[in-house]
């Protein structure tokens, strides 16, 4: 397919490379920041857009991967009509005046590492079957766990996304300041996070949890209680969160 | 060195076949449930001892891997006074009546997946600087990541473990049951804990938070909060994390 990128962030840049990767022609590349995309326009031999005014009408398909803030933004000074305007965002909604789906890579991505789009989920969206069909046929050129999934239904997952990883990342960060608090290093628990989340690749996350928590082990709780009380926000935190391990079915 | 292993689980297994492949003497292993002792002792071509007064005091270090509950009973049952006895838990005390010392591998063994302990951090510690020596000594026949701590900072370590690995696992539960509320697979999510998991190992946590909470976006806040307004624990836990990522100093 013929693809223009319309940004040219950590998304844009992945996909740009995967896409091409699988044989896409990447028509061009607009974005507001020029030395991003002059960058990546010569790593996937094509040319920088810098006015939106000229985009050529030579694509099938323009993504927008900017900031969620921007995306009406972007969209509203899109200058056709009948083309396919899609977003990558989890969390923005489909009814934003002229687009028409949304392409949503389940994943963090940073700009150092490659990425391996192969196990990536991809959750598409059209605003009709055609559309729809559009966006499935491109995401199994990257993908092979490709699915369709309504509005409604990319909130969940993003909901749930927050859990599982923005929420975690900060449970990370609190574990670091207490370590940090009694002069140890927080590579003493990498090795443990790294297999706690590799568990989780072939179980159930409620098949392996481990801790005082689900055996109900009073005693440790409520040293590690004592050892918060000089901290009423974490002390509260831990509390809610064993609590929530306790209740939970 | 000559060790005897008193207990037969998942800690004693592992680390079992570790000494072993450095070079180590299993002398015998002694444990409460013969299946599981004897099919132990087979794989590492030593014997299994039921009865711990007919324990051979031919071993210089004896490991006491059992439920943490249960070490304080099986070290009164050891026969020996002038042995170095040690156990393998995080959160357990060391002053036991007759243990000296405590070897703590900072990971979560599961019997099925294999352990490389060359990179897993061994936190020891000693009644003495004998003692001590000797468990640094070991543990540096098998990791490369060895130090000695203080009772107090494996308090403070165990603590921590429980924030990022207990609490993590169990956002990733709850991450699953969002995700079937509506219909939709926790596979979708599985490579973005990977790689939220991944990237701490060369990063900060803190450096590399993403999400509503960290941008301070109120709009993606107030929906998900809406979302779970049918789950007021759920809502909660949000409400509190998020705060909790906005605070963080």
């Amino acid at each position: 397919m013929r693809i223009t990128l319309l940004g040219s962030g950590n998304v844009a840049t992945h996909l740009g490379k995967a896409f091409k990767q699988a044989g896409h022609e990447i028509v061009e590349i607009w974005s507001r920041t020029p030395a991003n995309a002059k960058t990546l326009a010569i790593e996937l031999s094509t040319r920088y857009c810098g006015e939106m005014s000229l985009l050529s009408p030579n694509a099938e398909i323009y993504i927008i991967s900017v900031s969620d803030d921007s995306i009406r933004e972007v969209s509203a000074k899109f200058p056709f009509r009948d083309k396919i305007l899609i977003h990558t965002a989890g969390t923005s909604e489909l009814n934003i005046p002229g687009l028409s789906g949304v392409f949503y890579p389940v994943q963090t991505f940073s700009k150092q590492s490659p990425v391996d789009f192969s196990n990536i989920p991809i959750a598409v969206e059209g605003i009709n079957p055609e559309v729809s069909g559009k966006l499935l046929e491109l995401a199994g050129t990257i993908s092979t766990k490709v699915s369709e999934i309504s509005s409604q239904q990319r909130k969940t997952l993003h909901l749930a996304a927050v859990f599982a990883c923005n929420f975690s990342n900060h449970l990370y960060a609190i574990a670091d300041k207490i370590l940090q608090s009694d002069g140890l290093e927080f590579e003493m628990i990498r090795p443990l996070i790294m297999e706690t989340a590799k568990k989780i690749q072939t179980h159930s996350a409620r098949s392996v949890q481990t801790g005082p928590a689900i055996r109900n082990d009073q005693i440790t709780l409520r040293k590690h209680l004592e050892f918060l009380e000089n901290n009423p926000a974490l002390r509260d935190l831990y509390e809610r969160l064993s609590q929530s391990i306790i209740n939970f079915d």
